[in-house]
């Protein structure tokens, strides 16, 4: 199969987009005990909690507790999603007094909506308006030398508006990338996306987002622009983010590897995600998408195994059975 | 995406496959009611029944029953799965007495595995007594003027043996091919098949067995051999048929597509399909599948409403909540 990717990053984000989706407050040395485990299974980056308000997603009212109690080998990046200035002050505090052999996190993402609907029923602002905000926060992060996600919600179609044109959301991704984003994050929130219109978005976003290049040898590789600025200014990452509400996330994934996309975020166990509507799936599981890629010869340096059993044990704090395939079959046994 | 075929076509295998792995023995009047509405959903073939020994699996006991009973329109396509020489003298007994405007059924299909082990644990003979009793059965059936399809178990990687030799496989193929089978089926009776394999797999049965191509525009595309029978002689389908034990059957799906499949099985409600271990998925589901399709614009045929309504009815029939992603969460909406 050409134009595969020789390795692949994945972003853990179980213990923040899983956890956050959970009805029952799990609690804080749980999730410790989790994110503990989770970063010795070879994922080299995990986004760990939120700096929203308490009251909004009291679920995630622990993340200064979360981020003092864990113990993460400094090789594993970790990442805490920032809603605004406010949540920022915050997560900056944690950072300033932290104290241990490595810094709270490493990372910070920040979020919104390509459909004017669901950024309005999301966070109860303009699009506009959340960008100039997001502005604010990714310009002080990067001056705090924090690297900086923008996640773009909705942006393979929104369950309130439709389509949402592709052009729309690249010109929000160029947004976020100029102030500061080192990484962008499309997510197929409620999942709508299928294989051709992963690999057309791509193949566009490569094509129109400076700094972003495909993988060698995929079918989209364009030379670097000339001239402008560093090359470390000037590269931007995109990532992948599906959801298997109908059960195409996997061939999604596949479609985005077609395109030279290196660069996925996934949830352990399948957790979280919007499940909309109830019961319906949300994230695919990172579990199935290390089958995968191990299977097909693509190297992600996870152990499949340790992370089955972090699932395991998730499954058996949450007292119910997770949706992920391999948790249930097993890795593929070849004998 | 380069190579997708313009149309697919789907047999919906759920009456068969599907049912024989109930636990509870489904009323002969609800399979004909789920028969006949799957039979207006646009599916062109349908495998309904089965023409095993009625001790070995009772749930299917009802196959003259059944094929007395449904009411399906003369375009759709019905296959039964036969056994043996046995099996197939019930069907001849059954299509010979059949009253009504259609033959009581159109095809037959017959199996075998390509790994020893399991072909010895699933019909207790050895690959080539299963063989050489199927190429008794295939000449009968054409002799009746039957199309006729070989499906080969374990094509993809067997849960005893572990890998299975492409070229066994395709040896298999060649065998069921010259003994009157017009179509080839290669299942993931497991769920161990991953995108590149199955790329690379199809790419070799196409290149190998006379008279298999690939859709036109497909990567793997070549020219027919020259000589040597008519052209109709000479045609053989390949069909591709993926569970979904570890999630990746829709990728798998996706990957056949690109190297020119144009035939698939599948299962309406994510029903059957070698559950094992308990509780994990088998077979795609339909629903699933025909979404993926559908959004692609790989044409089908298929209405996914009513194909969804199907599946609706048998979860209430069941009185259990089944598999399918688009039954929970309904086909993408637009808008």
């Amino acid at each position: 199969m050409a134009g595969l990717p020789e390795r692949v990053q994945i972003r853990e984000v179980g213990p923040r987009d899983g956890f956050q989706n959970e009805p029952e407050i799990i609690p804080t040395g749980k999730k410790i005990e989790l994110i503990d485990m989770l970063s010795r299974t070879g994922l080299p980056r995990l986004e760990v909690t939120s700096f929203v308000r308490p009251e909004v997603i009291p679920q995630l009212s622990d993340a200064e507790e979360v981020l003092a109690g864990i113990d993460v080998p400094a090789e594993v990046s970790l990442s805490v999603l920032i809603p605004n200035e406010r949540g920022l002050d915050r997560a900056l505090a944690v950072r300033e007094t932290h104290a241990g052999p490595r810094p709270a996190f490493d990372e910070i993402n920040v979020f919104l909506s390509a459909s004017e609907t669901h950024n309005r029923k999301n966070v109860n602002r303009s699009i506009e308006e959340s960008l100039a905000g997001l502005e604010a926060v990714l310009g002080r992060a990067r001056e705090e030398g924090l690297r900086c996600e923008g996640v773009i919600s909705t942006s393979f179609g929104c369950p309130y508006e439709g389509r949402v044109a592709v052009e729309r959301v690249l010109h929000i991704a160029r947004r976020l990338r100029d102030a500061g984003a080192q990484e962008i994050g499309f997510g197929d929130t409620t999942g709508m996306a299928n294989p051709v219109q992963v690999d057309e978005f791509f193949a566009h976003a490569f094509a129109s987002i400076d700094g972003a290049r495909p993988a060698s040898g995929a079918g989209g590789e364009t030379e670097p622009a000339p001239g402008g600025g560093s090359a470390e200014d000037r590269e931007v990452r995109l990532t992948a983010h599906f959801h298997n509400t109908r059960g195409q996330g996997l061939a999604n994934a596949l479609a985005a590897l077609q395109a030279g996309v290196e660069s996925f975020e996934s949830s352990f166990g399948e957790l979280g995600g919007c499940p909309v509507p109830a019961g319906a799936t949300g994230n695919i599981a990172t579990e199935d998408l290390v089958s995968m890629l191990r299977e097909m010869g693509v190297q992600t340096r996870i152990d499949l195994d340790a992370l089955l059993a972090c699932a395991r044990r998730a499954q058996e704090i949450l007292g119910r059975r997770l949706g992920s395939h391999t948790l249930v079959a097993g890795p593929v046994d070849w004998r």
